[in-house]
């Protein structure tokens, strides 16, 4: 008997039918499967980004990511490539197979990005963007709803009920770090949020410990950590130069340690019953 | 010399060229007026708002506040009357004179919004909403951007430049209240937000005692602690029956509290070379 | 009828028989007047602290605060001058008249700091170190009880509790910033928290604005938001020579900007029912 | 090459010349052993205590854990059986061979528990009870440093420095959870403080996910998380009637569960290089 306790008001967001099972390409999300979504912050240019799809593929990612619409925290900074950003990104799935995870942040792209994605990311800062919810909620594509930057699991699980009420029921949540006081990580990474999830909801999660910690070297043992605890899948950033990331470059694996991690992360997929 | 550091690619939010002053209806928000905005969380029917806002102006109010549109932790709860509201906003202000502020969720949504309103709310969830910053920075209209719940003043100024940036200067930032670890109250209201704003950037800054605390007990204290550390202006939840109240009942003020409350702050904004 | 909640189980620390008012000197804590307190964080050396004594009371300073065993982030930091530091306290008050305020950090230092202030404070790190409140619970000083840095209201209150069930019923309460996310201030004042306590209890409450913001310029907005909002008084860091001090000198006031805000303190307290 | 930062002035605390490895009766915290401490949160009776012990052993637990000094709210609730508790912990000992984790709240009580004790463990509330740290810093036994619950990384090396520099260089780290926003669990528990530790410091960090997050069915998968992040050991609540607990009942796993976790973890930690 669990005491984690939400909203009776809560409706398709928890536990209901058995758990939810999303297919992107030929992967399962939600089931024995352990997803991975690897790829750069942004999608930079087609050099860059055929390079890394390339290498997130020979490392044994699974799904694609990458930005093409960029929530900056300043008007000036790289805003991303848009409508290129997206060509190119489709141009990486011919090139690879691998399926598309990436960001819309305004009811008026749903059409556009939906015609290039094979999952709609919706980003921390517009978790709680109603409108745009509501939008992707009529949406034939998977939704990966990523938490914001300091909801509550209850407050997450809402917005997930507003993309389910509106008929898509192919929704991943995705942990990707609290804000908190700490300051010698960029997030806290709470773990805990995969346990949770499971206990009350049916809808599978996926962790990011890039954003989840902002730091190189901490992304592998959280990785690891989101893995045990439960976790369906991960997103990850990877940059083959990370040094040059026109974002985010601090907490970009290299391909080489993306890789390592992979191979790190099979025995422990295994210990939990799951396979990579 | 401030010790008060924010970064320097901030260009239009900071410190410029002097006070920022948005005129509305015959009130300066940014100079010596203390302005006070208030009425209801939304607008819920006819009488209710008209009764509201004819009992807010007799009190002493200057702009009357109400939500048409409203931002709901889940899609069953009240959304707000949509047009029908803004019309109703429109009848209160023909028949008291009052300007109105009431809040915009969707790009979409602007142009419609703006025709009703002389002051387009941004609220505390949509403060990163960038599509929608940029879109109200097209508009006619001052904007009052609320910051976001975690939000650090450098990002609540990052989203001002956003509106700033598109040319529309008429910005107002509301300090509405951060989310904390304390349970006791529904926000922490960052009272030191006022005076840090002022000695960083040169656009007003009002204080929303009602969400901030979310008890109304606590309201006219805080509003009186906003005004002493130098806000512009205030943001007041007022409802003719809070214990009805489709939203927010618990943090509203009855209308003779309203009324105490305005009086009260007289001698406290003189003391403080403001004038109400 | 408030909204305020804390555990029932809490029994002496809330409302009760009327305002706790704690005698000091000539001082009443608790009731009409607004007894500031004002000093250096720590006694550095005989000249600075009768300098700056001197100062404070020229200013309209009230209480003398200066810290002779000081808690530091590492044991390498200076860690106060100890009993000598005492010994120059007391050379303070016999010079100026002014009642002395100073940190215990430990049950077998009680005795001796006893013998030399006339208020003990207990600090933020130490607010739940129970067996020191046990042992000033039956002390025959005041205590000055501050904040823990991440304290519910609640918890505070319970660590009164712990004085007061001892039999020492003169508990000040002091509000100095807790811990949020934000970084541009040391800390977060929260300013609530004085007329939360002012509803839900009977003990005095001051407000320490020079932890609570770190920052020098924010010191006298705070205060008076402060003191609006119902404070008793005030705990300020006042430097004569804040850039040479061995500790929170950037949040030290000069003497001259400690008299400037005790001057503009003056029709603020008069318009809440205060008197300097 | 990290991006960790932590001040210079941290000597003793940071990484220096390998691993510290604490012995603790046959058992090694902080090589390859994985070390679980497990039992009750207080020592309530000699039969609850005898019961749970051997339970524990049974189970595969190492060492056992009980407080007979118990940090408490408020003063009415149960503090703990005091020195009678510390005599039924030593009873315990005898009987099951397992050593013995306890807390010591207060310098004056140091002596006492260090007879009974194994490992002193200075709990969250006296994370930064300097006069305590010292203490423990000249005492016999290896410390258990539990992080404050609001603490950064960097202020949680900094107490460890406050021990380390007395002399006393056998300290374990422990992750409990920190403060946040989110009311769903008791504490957020920060699993990467787990591999930040590992890569700034010498010292060996175990992982407590009984008060980490406060709910029973959170503790398995979160003692996993952190084990897989790198913890060389776990601190788990394990009562024979949880429902009947004096503390943390709601947080402390039956027998039954608690042997099916450890069960489970030996994969888990083979997979990280680990053995129990």
């Amino acid at each position: 008997m669990s005491k984690l306790v939400v909203s009776p008001k809560i409706k398709l967001a928890v536990k209901n039918g058995g758990p939810t099972r999303v297919r992107v390409g030929g992967h399962v999300i939600g089931g024995e499967e352990l997803v991975v979504m690897a790829g750069p912050c942004s999608v930079e240019s087609r050099e860059q980004l055929l390079d890394v799809a390339q290498a997130v593929k020979a490392a044994g990612g699974h799904i694609l990511r990458g930005g093409a619409y960029k929530p900056r925290t300043l008007p000036y900074s790289f805003q991303g490539l848009g409508e290129e950003g997206l060509k190119i990104l489709d141009e990486a799935r011919r090139l690879t197979g691998m399926p598309i995870v990436t960001e819309v942040m305004a009811p008026e792209d749903v059409e556009l990005v939906e015609g290039y994605a094979d999952i709609l990311q919706i980003g921390s800062r517009n978790m709680q963007n109603y409108s745009l919810l509501k939008r992707v909620g009529r949406a034939e594509k998977p939704i990966l709803l990523k938490r914001g930057m300091s909801a509550t699991i209850e407050e997450w699980l809402g917005c997930a009920e507003y993309v389910l009420s509106e008929g898509n029921h192919q929704v991943i949540l995705c942990e990707r770090g609290i804000r908190t006081y700490e300051t010698i990580t960029r997030n806290t990474l709470d773990i805990s949020a995969v346990p949770i999830i499971k206990q009350i909801s049916d809808l599978p999660v996926v962790v990011d410990p890039s954003h989840g910690t902002g730091v190189r070297s901490l992304v592998s043992p959280m990785a690891k950590a989101g893995v045990v605890a439960g976790a369906d899948g991960l997103l990850v950033e990877v940059h083959c130069h990370p040094e040059k990331a026109l974002s985010d470059g601090d907490q970009s694996l290299h391909p080489e340690e993306f890789r390592c991690m992979v191979k790190e992360l099979e025995p422990i997929a295994a210990a939990v019953g799951k396979r990579l």
